[in-house]
């Protein structure tokens, strides 16, 4: 096995639209999450008309290792698919006992999340707010203002992305506006 | 063995000042830093004067595991000790192979890291700057500016902190004020 050794460096991100001006973000348009909104309709629509950016992230490229952290910043733009806002596709750590932690620059949002035993949660966002989401918590942000929702994440660098069970299974719980207001909902379509 | 279960949770830190509003920081006055200041003189005179405090920053209660994160932000004010800035004690994590990130979100200032082997390093900070501090590498802010140096941190949590090592042999460079700017050199107390 070769040791990668990784050397202190620095990089920016600016402090209200996350943004860095020297690397780019990987991109989710509506198109990459066919089956995630409730209202089918509505995501058909919205993705014929102009397939709009739904986020934005930031990637590092460390070596996957428990020692190592990856960060980074997520941008989540405001809107909705129907009732339901616009929201990160979600997912499990690989290593399912690896935690994540948030921090809100801007912008008013949520983090929903739940466990494989069936409990769920939901931690509000707000500039200055951070949300830790402990080991075994899938996690998906949910912006509920009229801004871009944007945090700052630091995870251990092995940790991995598991997208496929909420692509499958669903969530749980659904954002959606009633009345003008954020209310949490059971899932119809999700599969025990 | 019992096994603590983390909940998900928020914490509130001021953008600009690092503060929350529902948890106290740890303190370290500069009495707290004997033998850290190369200028022994104008340290026993701060200390005798006024005792300032040098430094504040959050700690959390998690259980210390290698799935969790700690996070919070660290608060390092602006002065001198002689013609050295302002810095933190600086330490190795006990569990040498891991990391730490830091995102500063206001003043000015830098990281000053050396790992065993013999590396060093200085990253910069400014508004909006991430320096990532890799496995095995000693860390220590230095505040550059005249206002206080304000990061957000996190790191893993059974990482532990090792302050002894530096305490004991010193760092191997130091960051002194020369014509008003920023110079780094050799520690004349280092010992090897």
């Amino acid at each position: 096995m070769t040791e990668t050794i990784v050397k202190p460096f620095n990089l920016d991100f600016d402090l209200i639209t996350g943004l860095s001006e020297s690397k780019d973000t990987t991109k989710r348009p509506l198109s990459k999450m066919k089956g995630m909104y409730a209202d089918e309709l509505a995501f058909e629509a919205a993705v014929q008309n102009e397939d709009p950016l739904v986020y934005e992230f930031y990637e590092l490229d460390l070596p996957q290792t428990p020692g190592d952290l990856l960060f980074g910043t997520s941008i989540l733009y405001p809107g909705k698919v129907g009732d339901e806002y616009y929201m990160t596709k979600g997912h499990f750590h690989t290593i399912l006992e690896t935690g994540e932690v948030y921090y809100c620059l801007s912008g008013k949002g949520a983090m929903l999340m739940e466990n494989p035993e069936g409990d769920w949660d939901i931690q509000y966002f707000s500039p200055g707010k951070a949300v830790y989401v402990p080991p075994r918590y899938a996690h998906r942000n949910i912006n509920l203002g009229n801004e871009p929702l944007v945090t700052f994440f630091a995870f251990r660098a092995d940790a991995g992305h598991d997208y496929g069970t909420i692509e499958t299974k669903g969530y749980r719980k659904l954002v959606v506006e009633r009345d003008g207001k954020p209310e949490v909902i059971d899932n119809p379509n999700w599969k025990e």
